[in-house]
């Protein structure tokens, strides 16, 4: 704050405001002051008054539906002290500025980004043992599901789905990490395809693409299979992304610029003139958001560092026919990293 | 349009996209042409290319990654066609609203509230009958957990939710509609409390508010249950909330306005002294989002019209002793109302 010239931060996204506050409910605002935790205040309405209390802890705590308006106008009170007071501007709309410029008054709200987002890029020892405590469920449901024959012909992909889903809860989640994504046969070719009601069959490759939430925090991770025995095409197009997925994956190290991890895996793909169908970024940070910076990606800037957690996850999509994406969730270290998704990436077959 | 002097209107919310395209990804945006849907456009990223395909039909459909700012590099490119454009300013950042007005040259960039969510409050007949469906697994799945004994004394909270969830899943749910609620004995106490560990016990008040999501439309519903045998203060309390329902819902009528619902229940609840402990709004509308407009609360303004679906859910909660809701989803008529959520507003007890 001192370095952006900022008396006070309005912090309004839930996500930062719970990475600061360890507040989990759905409405709130916190001013962090420069000056100190003493003249923070915390606000949220009536039916968070408990939660608060359990989880805020010390904060000065004020109770009101428009959380961020209470806030500026407290700030507002005491000019001096609020004199330049940031808010974020990726999360706060254009009606909510407005609002907020009414109360302001003397005080100038000043548009910043990705503050909180930056102190949370990087992670502490407990936020990684959390995120790999949630790799590990997902690792573990798949593993489960594979061993019960539950990914077989002639189930339907919300069932796979569902199954991967549960199995997830029992080993631990409070939930999936986004809605898991089975694609079978043709469907594989569509990146984001939600499960419908098409059965597994012989000859499909089926994507898996699925996470866990602990604790807040996610895992993300995408694995292929093949229902009986894979064709040709279907072999040389996963031993294809593998090798680029193994290409990033070893590029993402402490101090590797982001563009170049994803370039590591794209000149692979691209060298196998499958650029034009490898459609998306190679990957992705991971924590209290699924989606969360760094990105990696072609038009990105930034270095990794130690601590990041990242998705690597390169794809190429043969519309009409199948698609293979595999994804690993790890933390970065210096000269290396560590994968936390650890199911198998040799292409499994079932019956 | 018309009506605001708009030459074409910018939509960015991800509901307010499906609902005039049918499109379901997670990102795109849509121009939206005073003079038709052929000078309209829609963008989306090369993730969704196929689905838009099939989705979306047949609009001139533009591919790229910063979709809002594309279309209005576009719109900008034409100024005579799209000199006022209107966009959403509760949904677009100010930082977002910065790099469109980098791109709008000569054309206005005119903030507008509500304008798509003006067009989803009144329900067509089609809608209606997605959100009894949403609403019927929801009640389906309460019979059958009570049915099989699934809510008991010694099960936790968040096996009910699970179990809960399951049942609405097995009820041709595609997911619930957000996170159900369990609370047991003073967790009932606490209006939006998560499921944990704490086992159902005899003598606790249990709260369930779930819903379930189907084709993109929600129901809401809160029951409440005794384990044993209610104390008096728990049937009294349960009492005084169901006569507040009884008297909100009575009053959601065409042409009641908003407040005045509100208040039909809440006078119930503040004439037994417990005004200060319904700390939430009477209800909210439901339908592609599970809160929507319109709001029944003691500030909102407005009347209800047919074809709104709203819940009616007055609440007290007794902070470290216990709280009951009770709620229901329903369709706003002429005259009267029909209720969505059929399950008993009797008190139940399981042992």
């Amino acid at each position: 704050m001192a370095e952006h010239e900022l008396d006070a931060m309005l912090i309004t996204e839930p996500r930062n405001i719970r990475y600061l506050t360890g507040f989990t409910g759905s409405n709130a605002a916190l001013l962090v002051h420069g000056r100190g935790e003493d003249r923070t205040v915390f606000c949220t309405d009536g039916r968070y008054v408990q939660q608060a209390g359990q989880e805020v802890g010390e904060l000065t705590t004020v109770i009101e539906r428009a959380c961020a308006a209470a806030l500026v106008r407290r700030a507002a009170a005491e000019p001096d002290e609020h004199g330049r007071t940031g808010f974020e501007s990726r999360h706060v709309s254009v009606a909510e500025f407005d609002a907020l410029t009414q109360q302001a008054e003397a005080i100038e709200l000043r548009r910043t980004t990705g503050l909180a987002e930056q102190l949370r890029i990087v992670k502490d020892s407990a936020e990684v043992d959390t995120i790999r405590t949630a790799c590990a469920a997902a690792d573990r449901a798949l593993t489960e599901l594979l061993e019960h024959g539950e990914i077989r012909a002639g189930r339907t992909e919300r069932q796979v789905a569902r199954a991967l889903e549960n199995r997830m809860l029992d080993n631990g989640a409070a939930g999936p990490a986004f809605e898991t994504i089975v694609a079978t046969g043709a469907n594989s070719a569509v990146p984001h395809h939600r499960p419908t009601d098409a059965e597994l069959a012989v000859g499909d490759l089926v994507k898996l693409d699925f996470g866990a939430r602990i604790d807040g925090y996610h895992s993300d991770m995408t694995r292929m299979l093949v229902i009986g025995s894979p064709a040709d095409w279907q072999r040389e197009l996963y031993q294809l992304v593998r090798t680029a997925q193994a290409a990033g994956s070893g590029a993402a190290v402490a101090g590797a610029r982001t563009a170049a991890v994803d370039a590591a895996a794209r000149d692979v793909i691209d060298g196998a003139g499958h650029g034009e169908e490898f459609v998306h970024g190679l990957g992705h940070g991971v924590g209290l958001d699924v989606h969360e910076a760094p990105r990696l990606a072609m038009e990105a800037t930034g270095t990794l560092a130690a601590g990041m957690t990242v998705t690597v996850e390169p794809g190429v999509y043969l519309p009409g026919r199948g698609g293979v994406r595999i994804e690993d969730t790890l933390v970065v270290h210096e000269g290396g990293n560590e994968i936390l998704t650890l199911s198998t990436k040799d292409l499994v077959t079932v019956s």
